[in-house]
């Protein structure tokens, strides 16, 4: 019994029920999940049941019906992008995030090259993993936002934009992240997945391909977590009728030899112009290719179109499109300092979540939404793991425009690396592929 | 790495942190504990953080360690009072609350009788069980509030008060517990052992004797959980220096032949008059002699004060010092409606739980806090499990002042006893003792 039981007016549901019925290892019903959803965004239910709840669903999962129709609310709490009147088959990308992680730089006006158009929505960075607009904003220039119609017109025109998703996608997922965040209850596969899925199906991704980050530097730290990640997330594009396919990449060891916003879109371009770090054109290409097969256009392989300068020139359309000059020169960091070698030997480790850290206390990423980020700041590497040194050689140079953030930056990095005497181990950059 | 780590100012911790601990299964450290409990009560931890705490020590549960501080860090938040000035013993009693439970109303006198003091702080009901102000309150002029001092006079002169629980006591208490009751976070052996003896401790009791009932009409419904949360508090109380000992006692059945506030309080003074239904004088007398043993004054039996009138005496004195007449005519319902039975046979059950709920919908409770009850609303019971009935014969009467409530209160009635044939088996009153 309970006092609402006399209750004859007021909404069909109680919130304090569903908490119930999920804390105690219940279903919740469709109507529950449209309810719940469409109510929290209206502020029709407090911040501390939606909290409880998220913690209840942290414990107790969400089944695949719960989960599929939990996207669903969340997409239908604002507005649908859709890009169907394209004469270009589209397709989508999403990175759960890394250090050094600048393949959507690449990747995009890459795919665009095949003939896929590429409407790539993106975020800011906060903690050690750079957001895309951050390091696209290190360009003079360039403007991360669009309207829906100029967002159509440059999809026509050049065939890839990387632009800032507009307030009007998923309201519920703003307001249930920002509580997530404050409630120790980001740590949900069902409520990640959901997050990450309603945002693209929301952004009109008729195929979506999904780089699921493994390591110290992801947020998923092993491989098991990945993979769940991973097959929830294409069970859920599968529930809405996106082609969705998943990579696991390695994350351990940072992505190529930048981290930081200006230093990634120079290392971007030497990628675009047919030179750049292995790992970061390994990378590249694997996801192209999948996104081209997704979108059915594998009559192209994107490593030709890379080669060609195809991809590049997709790319400086694309900057300008979007107010940038992509001959300007990029900013540069006032100081830099420079970590040496102590001793002759190979590179055994590099950890990925230090060097992030380095990058983001040096000033290139933020600690609040509303900071700014340093554009020259961030982390340039000199040897990656299974590399021979010299005592005395550069290992990693520092740059920021705030000196006094170099000793922070060295504490992160104090145990951040080892040198020994034989080769480590390699390590696959591709773990797995789901689908 | 968190967005807090170049926090150089604010608080020693962070909210979010104490959750992720608990959530993944750690241990709060005293310091944690204090200032979790101290900065939510100041206001400075959100609701949404304290309800996914709440969430995730549910689930995870508190040690014993956890637990002692977390309800010392309650104790902590208001005021304590002290009755040592007082030349006799003190004793509290707390029930965790049964349909029909009007035990105090007998029982504080009683062991005052025994010459040990009894300051009996108390609430008001909300669902189905009531609450023992709200049953005092039906006797005229009877007054719950009283100041400390007023509260130390009476406890000198009369030797028994009940009273309502000042503002100052636990304030960090009634903020959990308002918070708990929307999140669905009531149900944590640990949160409730802790929100009841923090206030019992705060109230001054230098011993405790508990009656946590089990069964349908109880919170616990079971008589694994009562004797937990039995230990527990037991536990609690120890760690505090605060002799408890706690009775399990059976809620499947009313207690006694009424559920009401002015039905309840006539019955009381039938059980003070040395009379009343034996189930009540059963649990009455076997709590007053816990009572009066752990105040170490066992040379009297309260079956023998009961009998000689001095229980009643004090009764008299004690409503008399509260504003409130012995001997006024309490309140009746305007109306009454009467369920016979359908057979003859042998009562076989009677549900505390739809009886609770019938009582309530009748008038007896309350929905919302802010509502007032119906004072001589209530059940009265004509037969208990084991008692041969006659068809046509009354079972129970309803009373109301507004009729339109009858159906309600008939429906929740539907299945709430059975006819049989034969003797049903005996159940026991005093299930157990923990100490």
């Amino acid at each position: 019994m309970s006092a609402r039981d006399t209750s004859s007016e007021g909404p069909e549901f109680h919130a304090v029920d569903l908490i119930r019925t999920k804390r105690d290892g219940g279903e919740l019903s469709d109507a529950q999940i449209d309810w719940v959803i469409a109510a929290y965004t209206a502020d029709e239910i407090a911040d501390e049941q939606m909290s409880a709840l998220a913690m209840a669903i942290l414990f107790r999962g969400l089944n695949g019906r719960e989960l599929d129709r939990w996207t669903k609310a969340m997409i239908n709490s604002g507005e649908r992008l859709d890009f169907s009147g394209l004469s270009k088959p589209t397709v989508d990308k999403h990175s759960t995030g890394g250090v050094g992680d600048k393949i959507t730089l690449p990747l995009a006006p890459l795919v665009a090259a095949c003939g896929v158009a590429v409407p790539q929505l993106s975020g800011r960075g906060l903690g050690h993993t750079g957001g895309t607009l951050d390091k696209l904003e290190s360009i003079p220039g360039w403007r991360a936002s669009l309207t829906n119609e100029e967002m159509l017109r440059q999809l026509a025109d050049v065939g890839a934009v990387i632009c800032a998703a507009g307030a009007g996608l998923v309201p519920a997922d703003k307001k249930l992240y920002a509580l997530r965040d404050v409630t120790g209850t980001v740590e949900s596969i069902p409520l990640i997945a959901s997050s990450i899925m309603s945002k693209k199906i929301a952004e009109g991704a008729a195929a979506l391909v999904l780089d699921v980050k493994v390591g110290s530097g992801a947020f998923m730290k092993t491989a098991e977590s990945a993979r769940e990640l991973a097959q929830t997330m294409v069970g859920v594009g599968r529930a809405e009728g996106v082609t969705t396919v998943a990579l696991l990449t390695d994350m351990s060891v940072p992505l190529g030899l930048t981290a930081g916003n200006a230093l990634e879109v120079a290392e971007s371009i030497e990628v675009l112009a047919g030179g750049g770090p292995p790992d970061v054109v390994e990378v590249t290409v694997a996801l192209a290719r999948e996104m081209v097969a997704a979108a059915g256009r594998d009559d192209h392989d994107p490593a030709d179109l890379l080669a060609s300068g195809a991809a590049m020139d997709v790319w400086r359309s694309m900057i300008r499109a979007q107010g940038g000059d992509p001959d300007a020169a990029l900013p540069t960091a006032r100081e830099t300092d420079v970590i040496t070698a102590e001793r002759d030997g190979i590179l055994q480790s590099l950890d990925a979540l230090a060097v992030g850290e380095a990058a983001w206390r040096l000033g290139a990423g933020r600690a609040r939404k509303e900071h700014a980020v340093q554009p020259g700041a961030g982390v340039v590497l000199h040897a990656k793991p299974g590399m021979r040194v010299r005592a005395g050689q550069p290992l990693i140079t520092l740059h920021t425009d705030t000196p006094d953030r170099f000793a922070r930056a060295h504490q992160a990095l104090a145990t951040a690396y080892e040198i020994g005497d034989v080769a480590p181990k390699e390590r696959p950059l591709i773990l797995d592929r789901v689908t």
